[in-house]
């Protein structure tokens, strides 16, 4: 089984590397995924916030893969619109047993056919152009799950939904195993009162 | 201001990316740093679980730094004997008003002298081999402090204390926003019973 990690230029970096830490520690513990990443054009990739990185495979040589993740980003606003890339996703997802997104990878997958009707949710300073779309069902949680197609709010939710996605395939006590290796037992403390903001999504409040 | 991140072969992809991702989006909210990566040598850098990523700077042509952060992983094993590598730390600590370190990264900084008789942490597996040291004051909590000397615990704790470097350097509510635009609301479901763990650290428990 292989797991494939979508890149593309100013793609969010905590979008993919939370995902792809928690994946790649799957296999540590059990029988998990090899990880990989994929972009359309051989080369340096620089993420949103300069992060400079180069992928495995380009959409030409990836191999078929049985699961794929999407980050976010402010590239997703030109790649939403990248036909390329959207037809890399379609085909690529009819094989999935799991497809995934972090963030506003969302509009990605949504360009590619793959929310319609579903439920789904995004960084909640999207979620209302998510709601605009009019065929999504925005569900402000902290990740969401229609069938294969998993989609998970901003930027840290990906960690979470990631161990959620491992608890499904290989059960809770190996996501319990990824979680004490990634040593995922955050303080909680929220600072000031950002928070409280009204934009912040229902889950938060 | 500039913040520093330190990469070398076999880093743990998520010691570096959380802390990278909080650290860039403080910069959004006030005047916070900017950041950038060196490494010893130009070309890519294959981390532990294969994200390749290349550096901004080399040691040669990085500018002074007012931070730094090193991140853990296996290749630390190489890297705490690395005696060019320890040179470029111990140097740029002169002038830096905050120095990190995540998960296994404190032996790094051990190694180039700058936690002797501190209070300090690392991942859960390696903190026998921090105490082994006997010059260390090993404290299991997510984060530690010592005057400007600051370590996590392992991988995802580089997050919480991005976050609380953020809070001393420009305030809580500088962090709270920082938090809010990354999502950092995590679920907190622990999966299983891996961390029962006689291993898993004090804070843990």
């Amino acid at each position: 089984m292989n797991f494939g990690f979508l890149l593309f230029p100013d793609l969010e970096e905590l979008d993919l590397v939370g995902p792809w830490e928690i994946i790649n520690v799957w296999r540590k513990y059990s029988n998990g995924p090899s990880c990989l990443t994929v972009s359309e054009r051989k080369g340096e990739i620089v993420c949103a916030k300069g992060l400079k990185l180069i992928a495995d495979y380009t959409f030409e040589d990836c191999p078929v893969l049985d699961y794929l993740l999407i980050p976010g980003g402010q590239g997703r606003k030109t790649e939403m619109h990248n036909q390329k890339l959207l037809d890399f996703v379609k085909q690529q997802s009819n094989n999935c047993r799991q497809i995934a997104s972090v963030c506003t990878g969302a509009f990605i997958l949504h360009s590619a056919g793959l929310l319609r009707n579903k439920q789904a949710t995004t960084h909640w300073s999207a979620l209302e152009e998510l709601r605009a779309l009019n065929d999504v069902r925005v569900d402000e949680r902290r990740f969401v799950r229609t069938e294969n197609v998993w989609t998970a709010a901003g930027v840290s939710a990906g960690i979470d939904m990631a161990l959620a996605i491992i608890a499904e395939e290989a059960g809770e006590e190996t996501a319990g195993e990824v979680r004490l290796y990634a040593e995922y037992y955050p303080d909680n403390k929220r600072y000031g009162t950002a928070h409280t903001n009204e934009k912040a999504p229902a889950y938060v409040k």
